[in-house]
């Protein structure tokens, strides 16, 4: 049960606050409401006056032991009066034992030695230097419709429209297709898209050279950029492609990492063992910020003796690897990822009633709880509800207010909805976040 | 007190874990020594042995409030209890607070906004963004010596040399001098310094086109690359320049703010007012991951309308926003900004009187209590006793070395010496550490 109470009358004095004194990412400010959140329990979030509103995708995909879970609470509890920050050239207790965790659940445990880093976008940002390091080589590939984060190395990398405000960014990223079988982007039917998409790769590397490639960075599960889940072959398909060409496969984990695809990584549904996984989000569950990047032996061996040109103060931060550690426990003593594995039925029986009645749903996929529907104008043309990168009517604006209107939060962007639970979430609570959107999409249609 | 008990016998257990397990920052990991931290406590570190190890640098120079404060801590453990993590767009009365809290504690209370990141380099980025959007201009100048983090767009505005193994990095961003009366680039003496540096600084905005420059970077002292106080009318002398040519004044604060130098901000110390801030460190003691950027009204309103190209699922993480508020408390009730001001002329003295013991301490300079001791080969030629960019014949790794057997830690680079203990640190504690400086200088002598 959550410690405090909602306390009503402060929603207007803290939206009111907000709008003057925060910068808020990825808007226009004029335009924003400001939903005050008091506090959190479960799949829940409270404002102050205790209206009551479903986290259906788990923050930003990050929440995944739930809010105020008892045993991360007390962890973070405990460490806040142990010690909270030294820094990375002392070692602690929780660094060491959360790191030799990580190991334990990476790919085949051939992950053997991590990087702590704040978040996502430092993660990508420390691989990058380490892939370059390593290698000797400059060039980094990375997928259109990925997202790596938005500081400038990790935003050159993503394949997102949001790097398109602030380019240019490093020098060396060039971008390639991966596969999208609702939509190909080779112009192929569902069972040629690996085929196609590898000889695409292959065609890339052939005119960039491969002997100047550091690495290919790819979202096993593309995240933000549509929910794009790879036909079986392709990762493996990459993964060969890398090791033939002396390339480094790094797999950014950030969003699909600890549980959320219903294993540990996404990377094991196609047991491939990437060289590197950048991770953050799923980690701590967003209790303290945290990322970082795990690394295959011979990478973890070549910075024995060459220095690795990587740091920041909060490395290794001992709070956030104390959430870390918890979170970890949690994981394996409520069988989560197990439970998530399980729940893709439920998720994909249940959104799959929405494809039915909603003529506007052009598909359902994903793995495990981590679910996108993808709305289209026309199911025949498969015509984008809205298209990417415009503000079409304002559809998706309206969509979610109506979603916000019913006390569900969802996060969506152009034509797809992400739906992505807490891996804690009961039967009940799913029910009640397909039915808002069942009922918002009626409203909108 | 502390409210643990050091456990003895783990050592050895979690060294080697972290050995194997853990990448390590700036360093190659086969020479490294990990000394294990159990708990900390005020102004010292303890082993799970028992050992108390005096932290003399404040972590990274960020643990200003000292270790383990108790209105921090119960500040986190309360907000853990609450909610420690919602999307940015949802408001929460913690991050409204800190930002109003800040805005008031800004220069002349000018920098009325902010956005929140999980630490400094990640608030570097998002200035380098702010600026080429507000501007619409693309280059950027930033000083030799300065360090302002460790992603790619954060790392190319260093004139660090940690800089040089991952270059190239953006484009656009081009370094100039900055004063350093102890060894002037301009090659005058103390008292034509500043104009030499204006001087400088004015010739390259010739070149480059000041038309072209979205904005100027600079630490007002400069941190990790030498800690260098700029001379009276330097820094209004830049802010003269930017305010003439359009361009935006930026300072990085990382490690300045939150009354390290004895004033909120360096900034004061000369009654600048830049159009940003960059913050981390200080603004929660380390305590929680945090950091962000401060801006000016103009800055604020052109967000307004147009799109903030920038963000971070981290974005006003309610903990550590929780942490920040309970800090900007602690420093308001406690006196610290001022406290800080007043210890100026102990730690001059302190420091000084190590001057006159030993030759190899060539310049001890320094504001409140953010201090730095320059070693020399040479007192006459001042020859660094170890140069920039060199292992030297190892000299500072021995120094390091031998006040670690004293049981005290201090930050140091080539031929400088940190010296920043908590603001909190008594009398006592800076003798101790001054007098196992002391004693480590003899021994290396």
């Amino acid at each position: 049960m959550s410690q405090v109470e909602a306390l009503p009358g402060r929603e207007v004095e803290i939206a009111e606050l907000t709008r003057h004194r925060v910068l808020v990412s990825w808007a226009a400010q004029a335009g924003l409401k400001h939903t005050v959140i008091d506090h959190a329990e479960g799949s829940y979030l409270y404002t102050p006056d205790g209206r009551r509103i479903l986290d259906f995708s788990s923050g930003l995909i990050c929440v995944n032991v739930g809010h105020n879970h008892p045993k991360v609470v007390e962890a973070i509890r405990r460490q806040a009066g142990r010690v909270t920050y030294v820094t990375p050239n002392f070692a602690t207790d929780v660094r060491a034992q959360l790191a030799d965790a990580l190991s334990r659940v990476s790919p085949r445990g051939a992950l053997v030695k991590t990087l702590f880093t704040s978040g996502g976008a430092e993660a990508n940002e420390n691989a990058i230097k380490i892939a370059r390091l390593y290698t000797g080589r400059h060039k980094v590939l990375a997928s259109y419709r990925s997202y790596h984060g938005a500081t400038l190395g990790a935003m050159t990398l993503s394949g997102d429209q949001r790097r398109l405000a602030v380019e240019p960014g490093i020098s060396g990223v060039v971008h390639f297709f991966t596969p999208y079988p609702y939509r190909s982007p080779f112009g192929v039917p569902p069972e040629q898209e690996t085929e196609a998409a590898l000889k695409h790769l292959e065609d890339v590397l052939l005119y960039e050279g491969p002997e100047n490639v550091a690495a290919i960075f790819l979202e096993p599960v593309i995240g933000s950029g549509g929910l794009i889940v790879p036909p079986d072959g392709y990762l493996r398909g990459v993964r060969e492609v890398c090791t033939r060409h002396g390339i480094l496969m790094v797999l950014d984990e950030v969003m699909t990492g600890f549980g959320r695809t219903g294993r540990w990584f996404a990377a094991e549904h196609w047991d491939v063992v990437p060289d590197m996984i950048t991770f953050a989000k799923g980690v701590t569950s967003g209790y303290v910020p945290l990322g970082g990047v795990m690394m295959s032996q011979p990478i973890a061996r070549y910075f024995d003796e060459h220095v690795f040109w990587g740091g920041l103060t909060y490395s290794g931060h001992p709070l956030a690897c104390a959430a870390g550690l918890a979170n970890l426990e949690v994981y394996e003593e409520q069988g989560l990822v197990e439970r998530a594995a399980r729940m893709e039925v439920a998720m994909r029986e249940k959104l799959g009633r929405l494809a039915e009645r909603h003529p506007v749903v052009g598909d359902v996929r994903g793995k495990g709880m981590f679910w996108g529907i993808e709305l289209v104008a026309d199911r025949k043309t498969r015509e984008p509800w809205v298209p990417w990168n415009t503000k079409g009517p304002g559809r998706m604006k309206e969509l979610l207010g109506q979603l916000a209107a019913r006390d569900v939060y969802v996060y969506g962007r152009w034509n797809l909805l992400y739906v992505a639970p807490p891996l804690t979430a009961s039967e009940a609570e799913l029910d009640e976040g397909v039915s808002g959107i069942d009922s918002a999409l009626a409203a909108v249609a």
